[in-house]
């Protein structure tokens, strides 16, 4: 993010498309709710030419400290959040997918840094992405420490933009998921997802093409944009309590992304071993099975395309079922095993 | 990353605009290049949910280890790359440009993530951005541990595409820049900057709208693809060694990125404290004299948009000054000099 406003006027890069007031107005709009991230650890932050972060006590509080970075991007849910003109939500999606994709690791966020470039800056529309983003760093208690606002004339559509982000965690080496004991036998702890995330957007905008987004199917009982645009979950509250034992039962996690259930766990197995997977173990829900029948999809291209409910995959052996469910604050399912064979998955 | 091609066709997604296979693709072909910046400090990289990176043995060599990480991108420069062809230097102008923003709070380079999107990926397009900037990141010592390639159809204009990155280093609490010892009379120097490195490209885009990329004006002697697409320089190895000195004499740095001389300075200058700069101390390169005239754009404007052909102060003592020269193994100019007064930029 860049600095305060001067006291130039711009014109004439203003004239080639690009208004630097706008973006001065953006960083002014989002500067409390970015601040709202930083504890101590944060010696700079927004301003500066890069976000600062002491990193001295946690990384020695660990054995031996390991970084675990991830960038990622909300895809085209960004072009139905325009549409429906929801933009804050966008800024949750963009955290929590990270947060999750460095969870399977193992790993604990410290601090996050977002991109958001658009064709024309519209202030209110940046800084209701980045403050939902604050807020969902403030919940994973990680800092928001540095991002940049970019304005791309002749790059992106007219009204169009584009957010992504990178987050960084750490993890104590010894810790790292996955665990070298996954085996033929553990089981498959399915947790919920709270929509399609951040995938599968540009299947859902074709099969959706015609139909308002105020439309409200009967099955799915809220409006179109609500179900589509209902943000991505954050696993990492109903997790890390699990993950910070001292014996934790969670041998690997994997993250129901782009790939869906078909190419995410293998990415988190070893060679020799397959993952079973028993459809109708868990209830599919009712957005799915519309997004299906509208689509004419097959069952197979459904599962490598949406997270079909279930969002986050716990491995653990089968005697640390029931007590992982336990532990586990809201509704699981068992959803399949691990197998020994191919480094894939087979739905059942 | 994502990881290596499964075995499905993807044909339903595929028809709603996104090439699974391209992206796979365009994975395979940029492996090796991202696989060419990893030390042993990389546990995992490409096709992992977060890239691992060691830190242990680096931030225990630390006295108070700090994080420094930085977001940015190379603004619309893509759009001119893309109508030359010219795709491999947009990876080093990224990595460059991040390598320089957290070299002015004195960190070096750790570990670097990529984030490409488009409307329709061409494989090799996303790797020859990406291989440019592994390049990059070897240069600096860095690793390429991580990124995303996004196809997002209907946000981004038909053969467009977005570059962006995030670079996360290390740098000793006692030794962050700037310096709390900067003071009036300290001493700007000036080092070249390669062409106008990532900034001021919708106004360069504007001025030469009707102007083919092949043409050689007399005082560029060069194409104007060349001058335009000139890669950012890193500042690191003729600044690293004296940075690394125990009583190092650089007292702060500037990068002269978006904001050229009117913003970046003040971003580092204490209350109280302002910087004249004499305009004429430097050789101003012809393309910024011809791009002046054919906008007829204000010298202040120039000055605010373009870094004028020096891409980085530093700023030491008048004592050190001669020394440092000395140091920095190619031609400076003193440029300017601190003085009491506003924290602002005064041009003379």
């Amino acid at each position: 993010m860049p600095n305060p406003p001067s006291n130039s006027k711009g014109s004439d890069y203003a004239a080639a498309g690009v208004d630097m007031d706008a973006k001065y107005r953006a960083v002014e709009m989002m500067t409390a709710a970015v601040k709202s991230t930083y504890g101590p650890e944060v010696l700079a932050g927004i301003g500066a030419f890069g976000g600062l972060y002491d990193a001295g006590g946690l990384l020695r509080s660990m054995h031996s400290p390991v970084l675990v970075a991830s960038t990622d991007g909300v895809g085209t849910k960004v072009e139905l959040a325009a549409r429906a003109g929801r933009y804050e939500p966008l800024g949750e999606d963009i955290v929590n997918h990270c947060v999750n994709d460095i969870l399977v690791q193992g790993a604990r966020p410290l601090f996050f840094l977002d991109y958001f470039a658009t064709s024309a800056i519209r202030p209110e529309i940046t800084a209701a992405v980045v403050s939902g983003a604050a807020r969902a760093c403030r919940q994973a208690g990680c800092a928001l420490i540095g991002g940049e606002t970019a304005e791309m004339p002749g790059v992106y559509l007219p009204g169009q933009f584009d957010v992504a982000g990178t987050i960084v965690g750490a993890v104590d080496r010894g810790r790292i998921l996955p665990r070298p004991t996954l085996g033929p036998g553990d089981q498959l702890i399915g947790i919920r997802s709270t929509g399609p995330h951040t995938n599968g957007y540009s299947l859902l905008r074709k099969i959706f093409a015609g139909t308002p987004l105020e439309t409200v199917f009967p099955e799915l009982g809220v409006t179109l944009a609500e179900a589509l645009l209902a943000p991505h979950r954050s696993y990492l509250p109903v997790l890390a309590p699990l993950l910070a034992r001292e014996n934790s039962p969670v041998k690997a996690l994997a993250h129901l992304t782009g790939g869906g259930w078909i190419e995410n766990p293998p990415r988190v197995l070893p060679e020799g071993i397959g993952a079973e997977v028993q459809l109708g173990s868990w209830p599919v829900p009712p957005l799915f099975t519309l997004v299906q029948r509208l689509g004419e999809i097959n069952p197979r291209e459904m599962y490598r395309v949406f997270n079909m409910g279930i969002g986050m995959l716990a491995v653990v052996a089968r005697d640390d079922v029931d007590e992982v469910r336990r532990q586990i604050p809201e509704e699981t399912w068992v959803v399949g095993e691990l197998v020994a064979g191919e480094q894939k998955v087979i739905l059942k």
